[in-house]
């Protein structure tokens, strides 16, 4: 990937001139089934100028999940900088939300001038705070038939779309088709080092082009990136369905180690992700960080590099794993080995302590 | 009220300078138990304005509660105008919120540039669409309690705290020492005609003085409406227990109404709001209100005029009946011989249905 | 006035059920010749909401002219909460602009990402700090055909707009058929305690229906503030005439002033305003103030409450004196006793200097 | 530099975890005499960051020379995006404003609520629309004295900033002591594909890392457009020299030209910006590029490809040519005699003509 992007053809992407650029975003069109597509540095700046382009007038609303990353890991730009008023429905914990809810969140009493104006959904596909849970396509199809009732457009932050497509065995446009707009994020599991691709009607995208300027995200040589992205969106997609698996035999570890120190649901397993839980709660999640770290050092130094475990102390205690581009199987064969000899060790502690 | 308008003195407000409004405004910080307090347009500008002030730099979040007015009927305004993100917690049945989901939506990783920074809280006093539910001392205490311990500031939505106060039997400062700003409606059942008054510490007034000036809530002549301000805190507050009554007696002829079609929760019944629903699915809140209105005509004209029924149909088919100064006992005597009629006349005509 | 205030006619007007309140907007509509008019609480919130509805999507420009109340004296609300860029042309001194200038301000270059897209200019009659100077017609004219011809709206600050027809002896339609909208003031000249009719198409007064009450503009019982708007947009209309009457006598006797201390243009003083320089820089503009209060201490204390002066040392050291309802033709003899007194004695300490 | 980035150590920037970034920001801080440095994707988003983190708090105004790309290329993002109004001061032809004037800008008035606040001085040095001139060192320091007066900030959109620093024959911080931050271009002249320095005091820095992911310009492995990044900084900057001479030759080259067509300022050719006019009226800026388009296909193809004409028609028919890596020696000489190919061609024309 780096030999592409120091070989890659320039030119400057603001004038619409650079050559790599314009491959890219038409390939990302056609694998996405969209009309036009834009090369954007960031996922957060892709779902931003969404938004922005969705809810382009004041007084705009959009609904979205209260567990989305969207709504909370985004500095809350949408209002910060875009002014769009957020209103959401419950997260549920497969990733969607339940439609009642959502057809009650749009203002049917609008022009009344008490409410702002429903204009978007979003949804999120994979789930990140919800440990990778793939959007079922029956939901998403009725999420848009909801939308259209109402005059509303969807919008996908679909920074791990691929993995679902590659979870559900369809294509992206398959997905896709039920979205009015789409983010996929170019870098994590697809292992570009930096950008998003930002997919939708022609339209859309001539808008998207300018709230991409005014934020300030028109690269100049962008070529250079959009080499590493052709790849990413080319070789890399068919290598995702590794990290699924290397995510199994992790969950699969950790529910069959013994002593049983761990909690984990194998159905919610259904990409990158695992989310899992301590069974003993004088265990903190904290805690078993710190001893994780340990064992790499005592242990075999190796592990730590290789395995990333994220912490988010606020989903109710659980600890969260991702694989990516650069976790092997035997990275994770070391992970697993890990997780053992900590149970072990925390269970001869607990035993010495009585 | 219109004659002590009619002879108010007044200056030019925008320097300061109305007789009229300057007394109203130290009139309204010293019942309030606050510093200072400031005449606003209305209570939708009173609410922009505390947020505006609390959350004055860019990236700052307010948490509200989900039902709450500022959240739901005021146009997003704090998220288009002002550009302030807002997280939301359940509101429950009586107007509060659990202080424990309160705690969890605080932004306890920022300065992680991920997170905006939680600034400010919002409670509601009493609530309205949870039926005028007066919200408990003890709550107030914890909540600012809460807010404090992380730095945030608490904002009290009370278009309806002289309310609270009366149904507390308390003084409006034993409810506000637990807040940092409020907002108190001099209209509705206080019955000037124009105005709130927005109360805080000096700097706080300072800085929203600006804020109103911005907003264009800067009025000339403001002393006129100033005037029937000052009656409103005077005294009207004592007037508001007959509102108080009224809605009891109205709720208690909703239940032992015979046949029995209505559902009211009589202790939620705690101010000038009564909150019942249908308890025949087959007759929908909005055909209630048709046959309501048509008992007006062909029976007592009257009736119609005295009392106004607001349908909020997204509030799960609830019925909502509001009392203020103009709606007699006279007149509540008349609602609920109408509420009964309506009965009689729907259980008849169900039977002959059969 | 006070007492068609006392018998007004009320309603909700954020319902739109306030009588007044709709009498009087269909009164502005036909004197204006527009579609259709609000009454909003203030000047500075009509310009805003009327820059808010003709740039109502993100990216949108406004073009002004420098020497503009709305780019000086409103906060910059426009880009504070509206979110729009300003570019400015110069005002010159008879309140116009170059048409030449302002066609070059004009954003040739859209859909080209690094611009901004225009949509509205501004322009102000009478203009303030140009010292009430009436814009002439075939200006407006050519102002909205150049507008027209790149599809930008415009929008009149006309505050003193009747002023301006008035003094140009024809009807608030005449001048107003060069605009999309305009906003005028019910109070100063026309004596109203508060307000300001906003007026446009249908569509635009329907947009800013909401923007009004987003921003808190929306009152209850407008009605009694309506009913002084009504009379004046009725019979003080007349009285106008007065006012220049007024200013013109006053700015005779400041240039006929003996000792010659005033320097004053006849030909600008075309309405209720006067702007005047001192021909001795050793005297400022806030000394002269001074001289001024000082005589109406120790001559004639009347003077001092009937003539305000207003000083706005930005504009290159110049005293500007405005006549409304309540500075009568005595109070006016009055000033101009009073300026030749502080001429006299400041010639003689002058003298008494050397 | 395409080898450097293929070989750069990266880590995840979001984190900022990323060596070579981290490393780029070190050096950048360090040459700039500032105290800290952040990587940010384009000079658009490096302005916007500092207006969002100078004028903080809502209210808050910059003020900005009329002909100033921060004014006119950005599609007015610091007022749709960050709410900062801005008054702007006229930009001479040296790139410099008059210092009366824009202390006359301040508002001096501040708190009363008529006026925004005033807080940051923009300056652009070299001076883009006004041909790359450099701002004099005395006139920085004045500028800085007077903003402080006042308790402003000055921020320099220095996208050439390295440019005066060689022209002036000056360390870069000798320059930047008189501002308080600065932006820096690592593409143009510098010849980076992607990227802009923002620099300026630690407190700055920490809040601009957060206005910057909340625009989504935090990227993930940025340490290979960083590792270009720090070549650019390096040995690049003594590379701009000759891009100042190149664009010197150039210049006398059309100050020579027989016949005479064009019309140069050379005493303004002081860095890599050529503006020149063309003495005949008849010929149009836009024919001429036409003309020198067609001279590149029927001569020498080569001419087309290494020297880029942009056309600025809204700068009074000038013409503007860029030096930057790329444009080498020979490049420029064919520059010059293409030049001097359309001169002939149209003196013949003209002749022909007659």
């Amino acid at each position: 990937m780096r030999q592409a992007m120091a070989e890659a053809e320039v030119g400057d992407d603001v004038f619409g001139e650079d050559p790599t650029v314009n491959e890219l975003q038409k390939m990302a069109a056609e694998l996405f089934g969209m009309e036009a597509a834009l090369y954007v540095p960031s996922g957060t700046m892709a779902n931003l100028i969404a938004v922005m382009v969705h809810c382009r007038e004041r007084g705009d609303e959009m609904i979205v999940g209260d567990l989305s990353h969207l709504h909370i890991y985004e500095q809350g730009g949408t209002a910060q900088l875009a002014g769009v008023h957020s209103t959401t429905v419950t997260t549920l914990p497969d990733g969607t939300f339940d439609l009642d809810q959502l057809e009650s969140k749009i203002r049917h009493g609008y022009p009344d001038a008490h409410y702002p104006r429903s204009r978007l959904v979003c949804v999120e596909n994979t789930h990140n705070i919800q440990g990778g849970r793939v959007l079922p396509l029956p939901f998403l199809k009725e999420v848009k038939a909801l939308a259209e009732k109402y005059g509303l457009a969807v919008h996908m932050d679909g920074a791990r779309m691929m993995n679902a497509a590659v979870a559900q065995n369809v294509t992206p446009s398959t997905i896709l088709q039920n979205t009015h707009s789409v983010s996929v994020c170019l870098s994590k599991g697809l292992g570009a080092p930096v950008g998003t691709m930002l997919a939708g009607p022609h339209d859309f995208i001539s808008r998207a082009t300018r709230c991409r300027k005014a934020l300030g995200g028109g690269l100049r040589q962008a070529g250079i990136l959009a080499a590493a992205g052709k790849l990413a969106l080319g070789d890399m997609i068919t290598r995702l369905e590794e990290d699924h698996h290397h995510a199994r035999i992790f969950a699969q570890a950790l529910l069959e180690c013994d002593p049983p120190l761990y909690e984990v649901d194998m159905a919610a397993v259904q990409t990158n992700i695992v989310r899992f839980r301590l069974r003993d709660p004088s265990l903190t999640p904290t805690e078993f960080c710190t001893l994780m770290a340990g064992v790499g050092e005592c242990e075999q130094a190796s592990i730590g590099q290789g395995v990333r475990v994220l912490m988010f102390p606020h989903i109710g205690g659980s600890i969260r794993a991702v694989w990516h581009l650069g976790v092997t199987l035997e990275d994770t064969q070391l992970a697993t080995r890990k997780v053992q000899f900590v149970a072990r060790q925390h269970s001869q502690q607990t035993l010495g302590a009585h």
